[in-house]
Protein backbone atom coordinates (compact mmCIF):
# COMPACT_ATOMS: atom_id res chain seq x y z
CA UNK A 1 0.00 0.00 0.00
CA UNK A 2 0.98 3.40 -0.63
CA UNK A 3 0.39 7.02 -1.13
CA UNK A 4 0.23 8.08 -4.19
CA UNK A 5 2.33 11.42 -4.91
CA UNK A 6 1.35 14.38 -7.06
CA UNK A 7 3.05 13.04 -10.40
CA UNK A 8 1.40 9.81 -11.60
CA UNK A 9 4.81 8.32 -11.95
CA UNK A 10 6.13 9.24 -8.74
CA UNK A 11 5.10 6.60 -6.12
CA UNK A 12 6.02 7.01 -2.17
CA UNK A 13 5.92 4.24 0.22
CA UNK A 14 7.00 0.57 -0.25
CA UNK A 15 4.91 -0.85 -3.56
CA UNK A 16 3.84 -4.13 -3.08
CA UNK A 17 4.57 -6.99 -5.88
CA UNK A 18 0.87 -7.44 -7.70
CA UNK A 19 0.03 -10.75 -8.05
CA UNK A 20 1.47 -12.52 -11.05
CA UNK A 21 -1.39 -11.10 -14.09
CA UNK A 22 -3.12 -13.65 -15.37
CA UNK A 23 -4.68 -13.37 -19.04
CA UNK A 24 -8.32 -12.68 -18.20
CA UNK A 25 -10.89 -13.41 -20.91
CA UNK A 26 -11.54 -11.23 -23.84
CA UNK A 27 -15.06 -9.45 -23.21
CA UNK A 28 -17.25 -8.43 -25.97
CA UNK A 29 -18.68 -5.37 -24.89
CA UNK A 30 -22.17 -5.60 -27.35
CA UNK A 31 -23.93 -7.15 -25.16
CA UNK A 32 -23.95 -4.96 -21.73
CA UNK A 33 -22.72 -1.67 -23.01
CA UNK A 34 -25.69 0.02 -24.04
CA UNK A 35 -28.11 0.57 -20.96
CA UNK A 36 -31.48 1.53 -21.14
CA UNK A 37 -33.63 3.71 -18.79
CA UNK A 38 -36.19 1.36 -16.94
CA UNK A 39 -38.13 4.49 -15.94
CA UNK A 40 -37.48 8.38 -15.50
CA UNK A 41 -37.53 9.62 -11.90
CA UNK A 42 -39.97 12.16 -10.95
CA UNK A 43 -38.83 14.36 -7.85
CA UNK A 44 -39.22 17.27 -5.91
CA UNK A 45 -35.88 18.44 -7.16
CA UNK A 46 -36.82 20.38 -9.94
CA UNK A 47 -32.94 21.55 -11.11
CA UNK A 48 -29.55 20.66 -10.30
CA UNK A 49 -29.31 23.64 -8.17
CA UNK A 50 -30.81 22.80 -4.39
CA UNK A 51 -30.36 18.98 -5.16
CA UNK A 52 -28.55 17.60 -2.28
CA UNK A 53 -25.38 15.68 -2.93
CA UNK A 54 -26.94 12.64 -0.96
CA UNK A 55 -30.06 12.04 -0.08
CA UNK A 56 -29.74 11.23 3.38
CA UNK A 57 -28.95 15.10 3.76
CA UNK A 58 -32.45 15.46 2.76
CA UNK A 59 -34.17 12.51 4.26
CA UNK A 60 -38.17 14.36 3.74
CA UNK A 61 -37.55 14.47 0.00
CA UNK A 62 -40.00 12.60 -2.05
CA UNK A 63 -40.04 10.88 -5.54
CA UNK A 64 -42.02 8.61 -7.68
CA UNK A 65 -40.61 6.20 -10.08
CA UNK A 66 -42.81 5.11 -12.55
CA UNK A 67 -41.20 1.97 -14.49
CA UNK A 68 -41.18 1.54 -18.37
CA UNK A 69 -39.85 -1.52 -19.30
CA UNK A 70 -38.42 -2.87 -22.19
CA UNK A 71 -41.05 -5.22 -24.30
CA UNK A 72 -42.38 -8.31 -22.30
CA UNK A 73 -41.75 -7.75 -19.29
CA UNK A 74 -44.65 -6.45 -16.57
CA UNK A 75 -43.38 -4.00 -14.15
CA UNK A 76 -46.07 -5.39 -11.67
CA UNK A 77 -44.09 -8.46 -11.55
CA UNK A 78 -40.87 -7.39 -11.73
CA UNK A 79 -41.95 -5.21 -8.37
CA UNK A 80 -43.29 -7.95 -6.69
CA UNK A 81 -41.81 -8.97 -3.05
CA UNK A 82 -40.13 -5.51 -3.31
CA UNK A 83 -42.11 -4.09 -0.53
CA UNK A 84 -40.67 -6.10 2.00
CA UNK A 85 -37.46 -4.42 2.07
CA UNK A 86 -37.14 -0.65 3.91
CA UNK A 87 -34.49 0.18 1.23
CA UNK A 88 -33.71 0.35 -2.27
CA UNK A 89 -30.93 1.09 -3.94
CA UNK A 90 -31.10 3.58 -7.40
CA UNK A 91 -28.82 2.69 -9.98
CA UNK A 92 -28.80 5.92 -12.49
CA UNK A 93 -26.98 7.84 -15.16
CA UNK A 94 -25.85 11.96 -14.35
CA UNK A 95 -27.74 12.38 -17.31
CA UNK A 96 -27.07 15.95 -17.45
CA UNK A 97 -23.33 16.01 -17.91
CA UNK A 98 -22.02 18.05 -21.10
CA UNK A 99 -19.23 15.29 -20.45
CA UNK A 100 -17.73 12.27 -18.55
CA UNK A 101 -14.02 13.10 -16.87
CA UNK A 102 -11.62 14.58 -18.06
CA UNK A 103 -9.79 14.73 -14.86
CA UNK A 104 -8.28 12.36 -13.17
CA UNK A 105 -8.99 14.43 -9.77
CA UNK A 106 -11.92 16.16 -9.39
CA UNK A 107 -12.51 19.16 -6.72
CA UNK A 108 -14.81 17.96 -3.79
CA UNK A 109 -17.28 20.49 -3.31
CA UNK A 110 -17.95 20.42 0.19
CA UNK A 111 -13.93 20.37 0.99
CA UNK A 112 -14.31 23.59 -0.45
CA UNK A 113 -11.89 22.39 -3.26
CA UNK A 114 -9.56 20.31 -2.45
CA UNK A 115 -8.88 17.72 -4.97
CA UNK A 116 -8.62 13.81 -4.74
CA UNK A 117 -9.05 10.98 -7.16
CA UNK A 118 -12.30 10.83 -8.87
CA UNK A 119 -12.62 7.02 -7.97
CA UNK A 120 -12.29 8.41 -3.69
CA UNK A 121 -15.30 10.48 -4.42
CA UNK A 122 -19.01 9.97 -5.79
CA UNK A 123 -17.85 13.30 -8.08
CA UNK A 124 -20.36 12.95 -11.22
CA UNK A 125 -17.74 12.99 -13.50
CA UNK A 126 -16.61 9.86 -13.79
CA UNK A 127 -15.45 7.21 -16.96
CA UNK A 128 -19.27 6.05 -16.59
CA UNK A 129 -21.51 8.87 -15.63
CA UNK A 130 -23.07 6.45 -13.20
CA UNK A 131 -24.56 7.03 -9.84
CA UNK A 132 -25.92 5.02 -6.62
CA UNK A 133 -28.23 6.30 -4.22
CA UNK A 134 -29.72 4.22 -1.20
CA UNK A 135 -33.37 5.69 -0.94
CA UNK A 136 -36.06 4.42 1.66
CA UNK A 137 -38.89 2.58 -0.76
CA UNK A 138 -42.11 4.21 1.40
CA UNK A 139 -44.47 2.10 -0.36
CA UNK A 140 -45.30 0.44 -4.07
CA UNK A 141 -48.52 1.24 -6.30
CA UNK A 142 -49.24 -0.84 -8.67
CA UNK A 143 -45.78 -0.38 -11.27
CA UNK A 144 -44.62 3.10 -8.88
CA UNK A 145 -42.24 3.29 -6.21
CA UNK A 146 -42.78 5.59 -3.88
CA UNK A 147 -39.26 6.96 -2.24
CA UNK A 148 -37.92 9.36 0.19
CA UNK A 149 -34.21 10.79 0.54
CA UNK A 150 -33.69 10.85 -2.63
CA UNK A 151 -30.88 13.03 -4.18
CA UNK A 152 -32.03 13.05 -7.94
CA UNK A 153 -32.96 15.96 -10.27
CA UNK A 154 -36.68 15.20 -11.53
CA UNK A 155 -36.30 13.34 -14.94
CA UNK A 156 -33.19 11.21 -14.21
CA UNK A 157 -32.95 8.00 -16.03
CA UNK A 158 -33.12 5.10 -13.42
CA UNK A 159 -31.19 1.95 -14.46
CA UNK A 160 -31.75 -0.56 -12.22
CA UNK A 161 -33.29 -1.23 -8.71
CA UNK A 162 -32.05 -3.70 -6.62
CA UNK A 163 -33.34 -4.67 -2.82
CA UNK A 164 -30.87 -3.15 0.12
CA UNK A 165 -29.37 -6.31 1.96
CA UNK A 166 -27.56 -5.18 5.03
CA UNK A 167 -25.32 -8.56 4.48
CA UNK A 168 -24.36 -7.62 1.26
CA UNK A 169 -24.04 -4.49 1.75
CA UNK A 170 -22.64 -3.31 4.87
CA UNK A 171 -19.40 -4.07 6.11
CA UNK A 172 -20.89 -4.73 9.73
CA UNK A 173 -23.44 -6.71 9.08
CA UNK A 174 -21.61 -9.13 6.76
CA UNK A 175 -21.39 -12.78 8.05
CA UNK A 176 -17.63 -12.84 9.61
CA UNK A 177 -17.39 -9.04 9.70
CA UNK A 178 -15.02 -7.51 11.92
CA UNK A 179 -17.76 -5.01 13.19
CA UNK A 180 -17.27 -1.16 12.97
CA UNK A 181 -13.83 -1.33 13.73
CA UNK A 182 -13.13 -2.66 10.40
CA UNK A 183 -14.41 0.12 8.54
CA UNK A 184 -12.59 3.34 7.39
CA UNK A 185 -13.40 6.37 5.53
CA UNK A 186 -10.82 9.25 4.53
CA UNK A 187 -11.03 11.90 7.55
CA UNK A 188 -11.97 14.63 5.04
CA UNK A 189 -15.54 13.00 4.56
CA UNK A 190 -15.91 13.03 8.82
CA UNK A 191 -14.86 16.13 8.62
CA UNK A 192 -17.43 17.61 6.03
CA UNK A 193 -20.72 15.63 8.01
CA UNK A 194 -20.54 18.38 10.74
CA UNK A 195 -21.44 21.36 8.96
CA UNK A 196 -24.88 22.64 9.37
CA UNK A 197 -26.54 26.29 8.62
CA UNK A 198 -28.71 27.82 10.46
CA UNK A 199 -32.08 28.47 8.01
CA UNK A 200 -34.82 30.98 9.46
CA UNK A 201 -38.07 32.21 7.38
CA UNK A 202 -39.18 35.73 6.94
CA UNK A 203 -42.64 36.53 7.76
CA UNK A 204 -43.68 36.66 4.42
CA UNK A 205 -41.98 33.31 3.25
CA UNK A 206 -44.02 31.96 6.90
CA UNK A 207 -47.48 33.16 5.55
CA UNK A 208 -46.70 32.17 1.96
CA UNK A 209 -46.05 28.80 2.96
CA UNK A 210 -49.32 27.55 4.36
CA UNK A 211 -50.24 28.14 0.69
CA UNK A 212 -48.12 26.57 -1.54
CA UNK A 213 -49.18 23.10 -2.56
CA UNK A 214 -46.75 21.06 -4.22
CA UNK A 215 -47.27 17.66 -6.27
CA UNK A 216 -45.06 15.38 -3.90
CA UNK A 217 -44.45 17.48 -1.15
CA UNK A 218 -48.79 18.50 -0.60
CA UNK A 219 -47.97 19.05 3.54
CA UNK A 220 -46.46 22.43 3.95
CA UNK A 221 -44.47 21.37 7.09
CA UNK A 222 -43.02 18.37 4.76
CA UNK A 223 -42.07 21.22 2.05
CA UNK A 224 -40.54 23.35 5.10
CA UNK A 225 -38.31 20.74 6.55
CA UNK A 226 -37.32 19.57 2.57
CA UNK A 227 -36.50 23.10 2.15
CA UNK A 228 -34.17 23.27 5.35
CA UNK A 229 -32.30 20.34 4.56
CA UNK A 230 -31.75 21.46 1.47
CA UNK A 231 -30.87 24.94 2.58
CA UNK A 232 -28.28 24.16 5.75
CA UNK A 233 -26.07 22.28 3.94
CA UNK A 234 -25.25 24.98 1.43
CA UNK A 235 -26.01 23.87 -1.57
CA UNK A 236 -24.03 26.30 -3.36
CA UNK A 237 -21.70 25.14 -6.18
CA UNK A 238 -17.84 25.73 -5.72
CA UNK A 239 -17.67 28.64 -7.81
CA UNK A 240 -19.93 30.65 -6.11
CA UNK A 241 -19.02 29.64 -2.72
CA UNK A 242 -15.72 31.10 -3.63
CA UNK A 243 -16.97 34.14 -5.71
CA UNK A 244 -18.98 34.61 -2.32
CA UNK A 245 -17.35 33.71 0.63
CA UNK A 246 -16.47 37.20 1.70
CA UNK A 247 -19.18 39.19 0.59
CA UNK A 248 -21.94 39.75 3.92
CA UNK A 249 -25.16 38.05 1.79
CA UNK A 250 -25.80 36.65 -1.11
CA UNK A 251 -28.61 35.61 -3.10
CA UNK A 252 -29.65 32.25 -4.04
CA UNK A 253 -33.17 31.00 -5.74
CA UNK A 254 -34.38 27.40 -5.46
CA UNK A 255 -37.48 25.49 -6.84
CA UNK A 256 -38.61 22.18 -5.14
CA UNK A 257 -41.63 20.85 -6.27
CA UNK A 258 -42.59 23.60 -8.26
CA UNK A 259 -42.58 26.06 -5.45
CA UNK A 260 -39.94 28.86 -5.64
CA UNK A 261 -37.80 30.21 -2.56
CA UNK A 262 -35.81 33.11 -2.78
CA UNK A 263 -33.25 32.82 0.27
CA UNK A 264 -30.33 34.93 1.01
CA UNK A 265 -26.88 33.86 2.60
CA UNK A 266 -25.83 36.07 5.22
CA UNK A 267 -22.38 36.79 7.11
CA UNK A 268 -22.50 37.81 10.40
CA UNK A 269 -19.53 40.17 11.74
CA UNK A 270 -18.34 37.27 13.57
CA UNK A 271 -18.26 35.18 10.98
CA UNK A 272 -21.10 32.82 11.11
CA UNK A 273 -23.47 31.89 8.49
CA UNK A 274 -27.46 31.63 8.08
CA UNK A 275 -30.05 30.94 5.53
CA UNK A 276 -33.07 33.48 5.81
CA UNK A 277 -36.25 32.37 3.06
CA UNK A 278 -37.50 35.60 2.22
CA UNK A 279 -40.13 34.90 -0.37
CA UNK A 280 -41.89 31.80 -1.49
CA UNK A 281 -43.76 31.58 -4.27
CA UNK A 282 -45.09 29.48 -7.13
CA UNK A 283 -42.61 28.82 -9.94
CA UNK A 284 -43.58 29.74 -13.45
CA UNK A 285 -43.21 26.73 -15.26
CA UNK B 1 -48.63 0.18 0.03
CA UNK B 2 -49.84 -3.02 -1.71
CA UNK B 3 -49.53 -6.93 -2.02
CA UNK B 4 -49.25 -7.49 -6.10
CA UNK B 5 -51.29 -10.50 -7.04
CA UNK B 6 -50.30 -13.30 -9.58
CA UNK B 7 -52.14 -11.03 -12.11
CA UNK B 8 -50.30 -7.92 -13.08
CA UNK B 9 -53.69 -6.39 -13.42
CA UNK B 10 -54.80 -7.55 -10.46
CA UNK B 11 -53.75 -4.92 -7.32
CA UNK B 12 -54.73 -6.26 -3.73
CA UNK B 13 -55.24 -4.16 -0.71
CA UNK B 14 -55.93 -0.37 -0.92
CA UNK B 15 -54.50 1.70 -3.30
CA UNK B 16 -52.98 5.41 -2.41
CA UNK B 17 -53.18 7.74 -5.23
CA UNK B 18 -49.89 8.49 -6.82
CA UNK B 19 -49.23 12.09 -6.94
CA UNK B 20 -49.63 14.21 -9.93
CA UNK B 21 -47.39 13.22 -12.68
CA UNK B 22 -44.97 15.78 -13.56
CA UNK B 23 -43.80 16.11 -16.99
CA UNK B 24 -40.26 15.08 -16.91
CA UNK B 25 -38.03 16.53 -18.82
CA UNK B 26 -37.18 14.42 -21.81
CA UNK B 27 -33.66 13.14 -21.58
CA UNK B 28 -31.50 12.15 -24.53
CA UNK B 29 -29.91 8.50 -23.27
CA UNK B 30 -26.55 8.86 -25.94
CA UNK B 31 -24.69 11.05 -23.61
CA UNK B 32 -24.42 8.19 -20.61
CA UNK B 33 -25.90 4.88 -22.24
CA UNK B 34 -22.87 3.69 -23.83
CA UNK B 35 -20.33 2.60 -20.99
CA UNK B 36 -16.98 0.99 -21.32
CA UNK B 37 -14.82 -1.22 -18.97
CA UNK B 38 -12.51 0.93 -16.79
CA UNK B 39 -10.65 -2.84 -16.53
CA UNK B 40 -10.94 -6.27 -16.20
CA UNK B 41 -10.89 -8.21 -12.71
CA UNK B 42 -8.62 -10.38 -12.34
CA UNK B 43 -10.26 -12.95 -9.98
CA UNK B 44 -9.45 -16.24 -7.91
CA UNK B 45 -13.13 -17.17 -9.43
CA UNK B 46 -12.11 -19.04 -12.68
CA UNK B 47 -15.41 -20.13 -13.69
CA UNK B 48 -19.33 -19.09 -12.69
CA UNK B 49 -19.36 -22.49 -11.55
CA UNK B 50 -18.42 -22.35 -7.56
CA UNK B 51 -18.31 -18.13 -7.75
CA UNK B 52 -20.38 -17.22 -4.55
CA UNK B 53 -23.67 -15.49 -5.16
CA UNK B 54 -21.89 -12.53 -3.04
CA UNK B 55 -18.81 -11.98 -2.20
CA UNK B 56 -19.56 -12.01 1.90
CA UNK B 57 -20.11 -15.21 1.61
CA UNK B 58 -16.42 -15.59 0.14
CA UNK B 59 -14.30 -12.79 2.93
CA UNK B 60 -10.57 -14.36 1.78
CA UNK B 61 -11.56 -14.93 -1.93
CA UNK B 62 -8.84 -12.11 -3.77
CA UNK B 63 -8.87 -9.98 -6.48
CA UNK B 64 -6.96 -7.44 -8.56
CA UNK B 65 -8.26 -4.65 -10.51
CA UNK B 66 -5.91 -3.28 -12.90
CA UNK B 67 -7.12 0.58 -14.46
CA UNK B 68 -7.40 0.75 -18.34
CA UNK B 69 -8.97 4.01 -18.35
CA UNK B 70 -10.49 6.33 -21.98
CA UNK B 71 -7.67 8.45 -23.08
CA UNK B 72 -5.98 11.28 -21.13
CA UNK B 73 -7.38 10.17 -17.39
CA UNK B 74 -4.30 9.09 -15.11
CA UNK B 75 -5.04 5.96 -13.48
CA UNK B 76 -2.77 6.79 -10.55
CA UNK B 77 -4.49 9.93 -10.20
CA UNK B 78 -7.85 8.90 -10.42
CA UNK B 79 -6.98 6.24 -7.50
CA UNK B 80 -5.43 9.02 -4.89
CA UNK B 81 -6.77 9.13 -1.82
CA UNK B 82 -8.61 5.63 -2.32
CA UNK B 83 -6.31 3.80 0.44
CA UNK B 84 -7.94 5.77 3.11
CA UNK B 85 -11.29 3.45 2.61
CA UNK B 86 -11.32 0.19 3.81
CA UNK B 87 -14.45 -0.59 1.18
CA UNK B 88 -15.44 0.26 -2.02
CA UNK B 89 -18.54 -0.70 -4.33
CA UNK B 90 -17.80 -2.18 -7.71
CA UNK B 91 -20.18 -1.48 -10.38
CA UNK B 92 -19.90 -4.41 -12.87
CA UNK B 93 -21.69 -5.94 -16.04
CA UNK B 94 -23.07 -9.77 -16.06
CA UNK B 95 -21.00 -10.24 -19.06
CA UNK B 96 -21.76 -13.92 -19.15
CA UNK B 97 -25.58 -13.63 -19.62
CA UNK B 98 -26.38 -14.12 -22.97
CA UNK B 99 -29.15 -12.21 -22.80
CA UNK B 100 -31.20 -10.05 -19.92
CA UNK B 101 -34.08 -10.23 -18.64
CA UNK B 102 -36.69 -12.13 -20.80
CA UNK B 103 -38.55 -12.73 -16.95
CA UNK B 104 -40.34 -10.34 -14.94
CA UNK B 105 -40.17 -12.65 -12.30
CA UNK B 106 -36.96 -15.41 -11.54
CA UNK B 107 -36.51 -18.23 -9.69
CA UNK B 108 -33.92 -17.43 -6.35
CA UNK B 109 -31.93 -20.01 -6.18
CA UNK B 110 -30.91 -19.91 -2.72
CA UNK B 111 -34.78 -20.37 -2.26
CA UNK B 112 -34.53 -23.33 -3.66
CA UNK B 113 -36.78 -22.11 -6.66
CA UNK B 114 -39.16 -19.85 -5.20
CA UNK B 115 -40.11 -17.11 -7.86
CA UNK B 116 -39.64 -13.05 -6.76
CA UNK B 117 -40.43 -10.19 -8.59
CA UNK B 118 -36.49 -9.41 -10.30
CA UNK B 119 -36.41 -6.19 -8.87
CA UNK B 120 -36.74 -7.71 -5.58
CA UNK B 121 -33.41 -9.95 -5.67
CA UNK B 122 -30.03 -9.75 -6.83
CA UNK B 123 -30.50 -12.13 -10.04
CA UNK B 124 -28.33 -10.97 -12.97
CA UNK B 125 -30.92 -11.41 -15.65
CA UNK B 126 -32.24 -7.71 -15.57
CA UNK B 127 -33.50 -5.16 -18.24
CA UNK B 128 -29.84 -3.75 -17.10
CA UNK B 129 -27.17 -6.22 -16.85
CA UNK B 130 -25.70 -4.22 -13.85
CA UNK B 131 -23.94 -5.52 -10.83
CA UNK B 132 -22.94 -4.18 -7.58
CA UNK B 133 -20.59 -5.69 -5.09
CA UNK B 134 -19.07 -4.08 -1.82
CA UNK B 135 -15.51 -5.29 -1.65
CA UNK B 136 -12.76 -4.96 1.19
CA UNK B 137 -9.83 -2.81 -0.50
CA UNK B 138 -6.77 -4.39 0.35
CA UNK B 139 -4.26 -2.16 -0.61
CA UNK B 140 -3.20 -0.11 -3.75
CA UNK B 141 -0.60 -0.55 -5.54
CA UNK B 142 0.26 1.86 -8.56
CA UNK B 143 -2.87 1.91 -10.86
CA UNK B 144 -3.96 -1.71 -9.27
CA UNK B 145 -6.20 -2.39 -6.28
CA UNK B 146 -6.08 -5.47 -4.22
CA UNK B 147 -9.59 -6.64 -2.92
CA UNK B 148 -10.69 -9.33 -0.97
CA UNK B 149 -14.34 -10.28 -0.37
CA UNK B 150 -15.12 -10.25 -4.24
CA UNK B 151 -17.99 -12.06 -6.06
CA UNK B 152 -17.02 -12.14 -9.34
CA UNK B 153 -15.48 -13.96 -12.40
CA UNK B 154 -12.16 -13.33 -13.22
CA UNK B 155 -12.58 -10.88 -16.35
CA UNK B 156 -15.44 -9.37 -15.62
CA UNK B 157 -15.32 -5.67 -16.89
CA UNK B 158 -15.80 -2.73 -14.24
CA UNK B 159 -17.92 -0.08 -14.47
CA UNK B 160 -17.03 2.32 -11.80
CA UNK B 161 -15.47 2.27 -8.11
CA UNK B 162 -16.81 4.20 -5.40
CA UNK B 163 -15.86 4.15 -1.77
CA UNK B 164 -18.14 3.11 0.44
CA UNK B 165 -19.32 6.00 3.21
CA UNK B 166 -21.63 4.42 5.77
CA UNK B 167 -23.46 7.96 6.04
CA UNK B 168 -24.76 7.28 2.48
CA UNK B 169 -24.67 4.02 1.92
CA UNK B 170 -26.26 2.51 5.43
CA UNK B 171 -29.70 2.97 6.54
CA UNK B 172 -28.18 3.00 10.15
CA UNK B 173 -25.25 5.52 9.69
CA UNK B 174 -27.51 8.29 7.97
CA UNK B 175 -27.32 11.52 9.69
CA UNK B 176 -31.53 11.38 11.15
CA UNK B 177 -31.15 7.53 10.80
CA UNK B 178 -34.13 5.67 12.90
CA UNK B 179 -31.43 2.90 13.71
CA UNK B 180 -31.59 -0.69 13.36
CA UNK B 181 -34.82 -1.10 13.54
CA UNK B 182 -35.62 1.10 10.69
CA UNK B 183 -33.77 -1.66 7.90
CA UNK B 184 -36.44 -4.57 6.49
CA UNK B 185 -35.56 -6.97 4.69
CA UNK B 186 -37.55 -9.81 2.81
CA UNK B 187 -37.91 -12.42 5.69
CA UNK B 188 -37.21 -15.15 2.74
CA UNK B 189 -33.64 -13.43 2.92
CA UNK B 190 -33.30 -14.27 6.54
CA UNK B 191 -33.85 -18.06 6.13
CA UNK B 192 -31.40 -18.06 3.70
CA UNK B 193 -28.44 -16.55 5.78
CA UNK B 194 -28.04 -19.59 8.53
CA UNK B 195 -27.67 -22.09 5.59
CA UNK B 196 -24.05 -24.04 5.97
CA UNK B 197 -23.21 -27.17 4.52
CA UNK B 198 -19.80 -29.09 6.87
CA UNK B 199 -17.27 -29.30 4.44
CA UNK B 200 -14.31 -32.50 4.67
CA UNK B 201 -11.22 -32.59 3.09
CA UNK B 202 -9.57 -36.19 1.75
CA UNK B 203 -6.36 -37.16 2.96
CA UNK B 204 -5.04 -36.98 -0.49
CA UNK B 205 -6.85 -33.67 -0.84
CA UNK B 206 -5.11 -32.52 2.14
CA UNK B 207 -1.92 -33.64 0.83
CA UNK B 208 -2.03 -32.43 -2.43
CA UNK B 209 -3.08 -29.04 -0.95
CA UNK B 210 0.26 -28.16 0.25
CA UNK B 211 1.60 -28.45 -3.24
CA UNK B 212 0.01 -26.19 -4.79
CA UNK B 213 0.34 -22.54 -5.15
CA UNK B 214 -2.18 -19.81 -6.71
CA UNK B 215 -1.39 -16.82 -8.76
CA UNK B 216 -3.65 -14.35 -6.22
CA UNK B 217 -4.05 -17.31 -3.13
CA UNK B 218 -0.18 -17.96 -2.76
CA UNK B 219 -0.95 -19.27 0.85
CA UNK B 220 -2.66 -22.97 1.06
CA UNK B 221 -4.49 -21.90 4.44
CA UNK B 222 -5.83 -19.06 2.61
CA UNK B 223 -6.46 -21.47 -0.28
CA UNK B 224 -8.22 -23.79 2.10
CA UNK B 225 -10.30 -21.14 3.74
CA UNK B 226 -11.40 -19.86 0.31
CA UNK B 227 -12.37 -23.52 -1.42
CA UNK B 228 -14.04 -23.96 2.15
CA UNK B 229 -16.32 -20.54 1.73
CA UNK B 230 -17.28 -21.98 -2.05
CA UNK B 231 -18.65 -25.05 -0.79
CA UNK B 232 -20.40 -24.49 2.34
CA UNK B 233 -22.97 -22.28 0.75
CA UNK B 234 -23.83 -25.00 -1.55
CA UNK B 235 -22.60 -23.37 -4.94
CA UNK B 236 -24.91 -26.17 -7.10
CA UNK B 237 -27.17 -24.15 -9.85
CA UNK B 238 -30.81 -24.65 -9.37
CA UNK B 239 -31.15 -27.43 -12.12
CA UNK B 240 -27.91 -29.33 -10.42
CA UNK B 241 -29.94 -29.23 -6.45
CA UNK B 242 -33.23 -30.25 -7.87
CA UNK B 243 -32.21 -33.51 -10.48
CA UNK B 244 -29.78 -34.41 -7.64
CA UNK B 245 -31.53 -33.54 -4.24
CA UNK B 246 -32.60 -37.20 -3.66
CA UNK B 247 -29.46 -38.64 -4.97
CA UNK B 248 -27.29 -39.98 -2.14
CA UNK B 249 -24.33 -38.42 -3.95
CA UNK B 250 -22.94 -36.32 -6.71
CA UNK B 251 -19.81 -34.84 -8.19
CA UNK B 252 -18.99 -31.32 -8.48
CA UNK B 253 -15.77 -29.53 -9.76
CA UNK B 254 -14.77 -26.34 -9.51
CA UNK B 255 -11.61 -24.26 -10.49
CA UNK B 256 -10.31 -21.57 -8.17
CA UNK B 257 -7.35 -19.41 -8.84
CA UNK B 258 -6.02 -22.09 -11.46
CA UNK B 259 -6.11 -24.99 -9.37
CA UNK B 260 -8.99 -27.69 -9.46
CA UNK B 261 -10.86 -29.05 -6.97
CA UNK B 262 -12.79 -32.75 -6.92
CA UNK B 263 -15.61 -32.74 -4.46
CA UNK B 264 -18.79 -34.93 -3.88
CA UNK B 265 -22.24 -33.81 -2.41
CA UNK B 266 -22.93 -36.47 -0.11
CA UNK B 267 -26.57 -36.76 1.98
CA UNK B 268 -26.37 -39.39 5.39
CA UNK B 269 -29.49 -41.51 6.03
CA UNK B 270 -30.43 -38.72 8.55
CA UNK B 271 -30.76 -36.18 5.39
CA UNK B 272 -28.08 -34.26 6.39
CA UNK B 273 -25.30 -33.18 4.00
CA UNK B 274 -21.83 -32.29 3.78
CA UNK B 275 -19.02 -31.87 0.81
CA UNK B 276 -15.96 -33.98 1.07
CA UNK B 277 -13.09 -32.84 -0.94
CA UNK B 278 -11.38 -35.65 -2.59
CA UNK B 279 -8.72 -34.57 -4.93
CA UNK B 280 -7.25 -31.52 -5.83
CA UNK B 281 -4.91 -30.61 -8.48
CA UNK B 282 -3.46 -28.04 -10.64
CA UNK B 283 -5.94 -27.22 -13.32
CA UNK B 284 -5.25 -27.53 -17.01
CA UNK B 285 -4.87 -24.37 -18.82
Amino acid sequence: MHTLGSNCLLFLGTPQPVAVRRVSRLVATSSWSNLHAIGLIESVWDQKFGTPRQGSLAPDARANLTLDLPGGLCAGHALEGIEEFSHVWLIWAFSLNKNTATNSKVRVPRLRGRRAGLFATRSPYRPNPIGLSLVKLEGVDGDTLQLSGVDLVDGTPIIDIKPYVPQYDSPLAMPGGLGESSVRIAPWLEEVQTESLEVDFSPAANRALQDQKGALLCDSEVFRRTLVQCLESDPRPLYRWRRERTACSSDYQVQIDGIAAHCRFERAADGTERVLVEQIFPAST
